[in-house]
């Protein structure tokens, strides 16, 4: 009863490889030669029943995450599992339970014993939450306890804030980059290690994180404490600095056969997306990359999910694995079901919009027969293929077309009406 | 009084170009040179007295275009003016008109009197409007004099579908693409030659249609009847086919002075736009490319402001000058006044994005200002930075935050705040 990486590199197929690989639509043993060597992940909790397992990897389909969970403003727990229902209808391959009021592990149980989605977790949030003491009297102890609470209860993945070391504080007292440090679990470590004068916890006892890791089968998602949180900040020594700490941390995870995610940015410049794809690929053995984004712009609030579909997509099209998803609400408000709804979609295309381009078969043949429904103008089958069939049936109901067949836009100057018109023989009328 | 083409060449500053080079924050006579060979364009017919000048280029400011005009469902002149104004103060550098129904010169008129942006317009689709004829009773004379007619009234650039020629509507009539021709003008001709046997009129009489460009001052965007219309479709033999014949009609333009834009995809993958806008600057003299979208995914309607951003936002990066907004009603109705916000505040953003990619002087100094205003939580000055001001504003009011300062996503536990307060030597508090 190894790890899931140390059975594939005996070159057992396990269950969880084996379901993950149907989904691909891939042989399982190519899938189980990518866990082994640590280019796919499969965050599968053995605690976790309800899992339908997927596994995360650069040339697999790109999966995207929905953050939830409690808060001070939402910490109605019925209310938030419909939010939970919600986003694994829209096609949520991961949520993250970000909680951060009230009885935090009730929610979580409840959300693992429901989701068929991996569940990812922050103790670095959870732990002055659940705990109920100042930041600054939490001890290390109870950090690392907080990560064993948390695979105890059958979370698949964790971001752990690890990358942040007291030698590499001075980059942010002396304040070298614009916006210093914008991840909240970093910032809270950073806090606490600036109050008590210790070393991150995290990475002092990572020894003791793999090992609880390897007892429940934990997926790490490394986490960047120094994630860029503006264009200015981006590709910095700070970041690449933790991203080369994250690369050796790597290494011994995959040593004590744990799997790795790494998590990435962040706020970026268009043309420099790519060469941090790739610098991510060459330093970090090719692990699966969970960017935030990238945004490529500072400048849009209320519209991220745009910027992040942009950049997600160039990152995902050079190799990032999973997309964490951005709402409208990034940096206003803590999001509604709407701007959830919204983030969802956002990230839903700029995964497929990848997929396309990466050449990750069935993404284009998907296109294909959409676009064969476009030509037959024939409206359902648009509406049943679509990323969201709902808002466009809405949007053509609201505004019924002169001609059944064509749509308000055009009306008879529909070229696809038009030219299917000329091409079976017939006369183009343009009324008028 | 030569046209703006051939003052340039004499090296002589027009007031356009002296306007022009002032908004880009460059030399004019810099702006002059590159007018001279084609590389920017000043559409600015000697007509329209109400126009402030904005120079289209690779390496100026993106620039974006909104459709509007009359249609069945929106006759309403009035109405349709509110429109314009909201999309000027939007940040809108162009307006096409590409009204289908009831007077629509008069709206043309009322248009060119009343707008500073840019005016472009699309002949194809008004003749048969304004002639009130059967589409194939138009005479090859009236298609040219509809261009006549638009450009004595003040339009400052035209879309001329002279691409598709008889010799090259095989491919579509064979059905080698899904999708045929989906340009709306593009189809219009294509009917037209086809119900009437006749060569496409705006090629044959291409010289003609120079002319009344060099006299009126209107510069020509040549237009993509082979636009691709789906993923499938793209970079594909007819495509690239008429972009080579668009190519040699820029030649022509040049020798007579006229000025060029080339329209562009389209729907694309991701991988394949930068090589298309590398192959249109190098067969098309580096004119500016104008491009309508590309949408990276066929399978998004009711967000396809989103698929265009993405793939605008890479498409401007690479060089394509002038993009095409792209509302979510694109594919199903004709776009209400929330459609048209939204396709341009998506549009913006694809720009801007661009812009710092590209390097653009001012694109990133833009966001500086708005992350710093960011890391000092001064929301007033965030949202007079933002693409959209109103939004976030509306967003952060209606999720009133727990402290002043944050909002209410992370409330106590907000990165910024904290980090602020330990770098200037207090303590955080976690509230739980």
């Amino acid at each position: 009863m190894g790890t899931q990486m140390e059975n594939a590199r005996k070159g057992i197929v396990t269950a969880e490889v084996h379901e993950a690989a149907l989904y691909e639509n891939m042989d399982s043993a190519a899938l189980a030669q990518l866990v082994a060597c640590g280019r796919a992940a499969i965050p599968a909790n053995k605690a976790h029943r309800s899992l339908k397992p997927r596994a995360v990897g650069r040339t697999l389909k790109t999966k995207i995450n929905v953050n939830l969970g409690t808060s001070r403003d939402f910490l109605d727990i019925p209310g938030e599992m419909k939010k939970v229902h919600e986003a694994i209808r829209l096609g949520a391959d991961a949520i993250m339970d970000l909680s951060s009021w009230g009885d935090t592990a009730a929610f979580r149980r409840e959300l693992i014993a429901h989701s068929p989605a991996m569940i990812g977790t922050v103790p670095a949030y959870d732990a002055p939450v659940r705990l109920k003491k100042p930041l600054k009297d939490i001890t290390a102890r109870e950090w690392i306890d907080t990560v064993r609470v948390h695979a105890m209860d059958g979370v698949d993945f964790q971001t752990i804030h690890c990358g942040i070391t007291r030698d590499r504080m001075a980059r942010i007292q002396n304040r070298e980059r614009l916006t210093g440090i914008v991840s909240r679990g970093g910032s809270l470590i950073f806090a606490w290690m600036a109050m008590t004068g210790e070393e991150n916890p995290f990475y002092e006892h990572f020894d003791e994180i793999l090992d609880i890791c390897a007892e429940h089968e934990v997926t790490l998602s490394l986490g960047d404490a120094c994630r860029p949180g503006c264009i200015e900040d981006s590709s910095d020594a700070a970041q690449i600095e933790e991203l080369i700490l994250l690369a050796d941390l790597t290494r011994r995870s995959h040593q004590r056969g744990v799997q790795v995610i790494i998590e990435g940015p962040g706020h970026m410049a268009l043309d420099e997306i790519e060469a941090n794809m790739k610098l991510q690929q060459r330093l970090c053995a090719d692990v699966p990359f969970y960017v935030l984004g990238p945004l490529v712009t500072d400048s849009a609030p209320g519209y991220d999910h745009i910027t992040a579909a942009i950049g997600g997509t160039v990152a995902a099209a050079a190799g990032a694995a999973f997309l964490c998803y951005v709402t409208p609400a990034e940096h206003l408000r803590l999001p509604t079901l709407e701007d959830m709804k919204e983030g969802i979609i956002a990230s839903k295309i700029a995964a497929h919009a990848a997929d396309i381009a990466k050449g990750i078969p069935g993404a284009r043949e998907h296109d294909r027969k959409m676009s064969e429904a476009r030509k037959n103008l024939d409206w359902e089958t648009m509406f049943s293929l679509a990323i969201d069939g709902e808002k466009p049936r809405r949007m053509r109901e609201e505004s019924p077309p002169e001609h059944e067949d064509s749509c308000s836009m055009c009306g008879s100057m529909c070229a696809v009406r038009n030219i299917n018109t000329i091409l079976a023989g017939g006369e183009v009328h343009v009324h008028n």
